[in-house]
């Protein structure tokens, strides 16, 4: 166990925007509430997987949504603490922790932020080791798990438990309920126990997105080169270092979808990647061939600080470095290429990891 | 109390068609399951809204979707056992009764299946007085109430519990929602007690509708002179005997919308009158003016039997009556127009009774 304060949060939230690829909403509107809370309640005990008892519940916390909307219309507690209060009537039970079901953006800050205001610890650990666009991208369906219930509610007041069949439909059936009010919501899914969060869990990577916050930040560990610093953390690579020269970004049916264009600057003149989105970058491709391939991480990275940028933020004539990462190894076995690799979002690429793709 | 046996029922669904204004799901299916049920279970206590304690609790049972989809996807026991089980968990409490939200179409049939499997009494009362399209539009919300919850099923098992802040967000939320698990799902909503039900509901509709299929299959009663013996039951009028010579009709957003145009025959050879629907008939006009309008009830009836037709079951070249019959009075006070009115379905007409509209 240890204590997260405020400093903490905001390397956290630097290398949660990192692992969003792009997407899983900006860490910025999770970092504000997480702050928030911990001003009031004190600092949050981030505890490890091995902390947590076999039969003791753990209920993540996250918002669901499309970025683009979450930017505006921030979360409000009446939402958070709904959908945690119903998640607890469904189980029956107290839960013992909270923890973030993605890494990636703002929702791995949202978390930190209930688990401050009840009083209770977040365990180190997600279900994405990044983001994802849809409910059932979680390592625990890789493990045939569906969610016992997901719990939803808004800052309208409208609340909602539902129990489907698997985590495919509760995808088909949250998404327009989440389309309806807003486009924003805060869910509560996937209650494990200590057992199953063990098992099927990614453990450390709250850690991990804090060790990429301090390898941007902290001058005494990037020595100058917070890029250099960051791709040694997570054994990334660069892709191109260009100009934005093309954006076509649209929110519809709950998500926001589209490309984007980068033309080479320096030493990359001449080269041009299309990176394409659904919240997240998922695909990089170079004169059609891909690049770097979901699901491992795409990352659009400011030219000089190396800091991250969300889809949402991008605008034309940015210069950024575009870099890649391998994602969980979880997420390369066949279950995983089929529930978030490339066939799965329409492309027809093969998966190839990003370190082999990196030697053609 | 009363007893229904399935002769009963074969009235009861006749008399729903009737009132169903060409919606509510055929009633055909609620009679199936009806039978069904009776045949296995025996008959159910039909009761008045005076034999139900003020404090039990009465659960309205209905199908939701589109009725072009009901006809070829009859509801299962499995959505009907589940949304009434999600009811009683929700509630606390065991439910004394159960009641058809909707006397109009499959929906008058249903609660008498569920009563009869479940060996509880059917209340004989609604909350429309027909069928209407969308969930707000009960006379529970002309009293101000909303849906304590809302429980959702489908065949598959997905099942919901929703608690909307108002009747409207409810109908918002639900429908995508019945919509993605097929257009077509089983839901308990509006959980009243025997002083609500007595002050906000329909008493005597069931009733209603039974003697509206008496009036339709009993010789002894129409004497040769079905469409007479309905008219004077329900003090409808016939605004044409008529021909369908187009029909425009999609199934889209989880409705059936579209229009029947009809020609006249016979005596009224040269006049025309189209009729406007969203599951229901909503608007019928002649010549651009209206000649019935929403929340008064409209009919197509077989111009031999006076049988009645629903939205779905049309077809170029049938010939038809079309009848008009006013709305219970509930729905014509000024928040029930506003509720189900021509107004709240895009129509830029006032509500006129049908009454007056007949001798302009």
């Amino acid at each position: 166990m240890r204590l997260i304060d405020k400093a903490d949060v905001a390397r956290i939230a630097v290398g949660a925007a990192v692992l969003g690829t792009g997407g899983g909403g900006d860490p910025a509107i999770g970092r504000l509430l997480a702050e928030a809370a911990i001003d009031r309640y004190g600092p949050v005990q981030l505890i490890g997987v091995d902390e947590v008892p076999d039969d003791a519940w753990v209920v993540p916390s996250s918002g669901m949504g499309a970025p683009t909307v979450s930017i505006e219309k921030l979360p409000s507690w009446r939402e958070i603490d709904n959908s945690f209060d119903d998640a607890q009537v469904a189980l029956g039970a107290q839960p013992f922790a909270t923890m973030p079901i993605e890494i990636g953006g703002a929702n791995a800050l949202m978390p930190l932020a209930l688990a401050a205001r009840r009083g209770i610890p977040m365990v180190d650990v997600d279900a994405m080791g990044r983001a994802f666009p849809e409910s059932q991208m979680v390592s625990f369906t890789l493990d045939g798990m569906a969610s016992r219930f997901v719990c939803i509610a808004d800052e309208k007041g409208n609340r909602m438990t539902m129990r489907p069949v698997d985590a495919v439909w509760q995808e088909v059936l949250a998404r327009p309920v989440v389309d309806r009010m807003g486009a924003s919501a805060m869910v509560c899914d996937f209650p494990v126990t200590g057992v199953e969060l063990r098992r099927s869990g990614l453990a450390g990577t709250v850690s991990l997105a804090q060790s990429i916050g301090d390898a941007l930040l902290d001058p005494v560990i990037h020595l100058g080169n917070p890029l250099g610093a960051l791709l040694e953390r997570t054994r990334g690579h660069r892709l191109l270092t260009g100009k934005i020269v093309d954006l076509d970004r649209t929110t519809a049916g709950g998500f926001v979808r589209g490309s984007v264009t980068l033309d080479g600057i320096d030493a990359d003149k001449g080269r041009r990647i299309v990176i394409r989105f659904q919240n997240e970058f998922l695909l990089a491709e170079e004169n059609g061939q891909p690049r770097a391939i979901t699901p491992d991480l795409i990352a659009l990275l400011d030219r000089d600080s190396a800091l991250p940028w969300t889809t949402e933020s991008l605008r034309y004539g940015m210069r950024v470095h575009v870099v890649a990462m391998p994602c969980h190894e979880k997420w390369r076995t066949p279950a995983g290429i089929a529930t978030a690799g490339p066939g799965y979002f329409g492309y027809a690429t093969a998966y190839t990891p990003i370190e082999q793709l990196v030697k053609i």
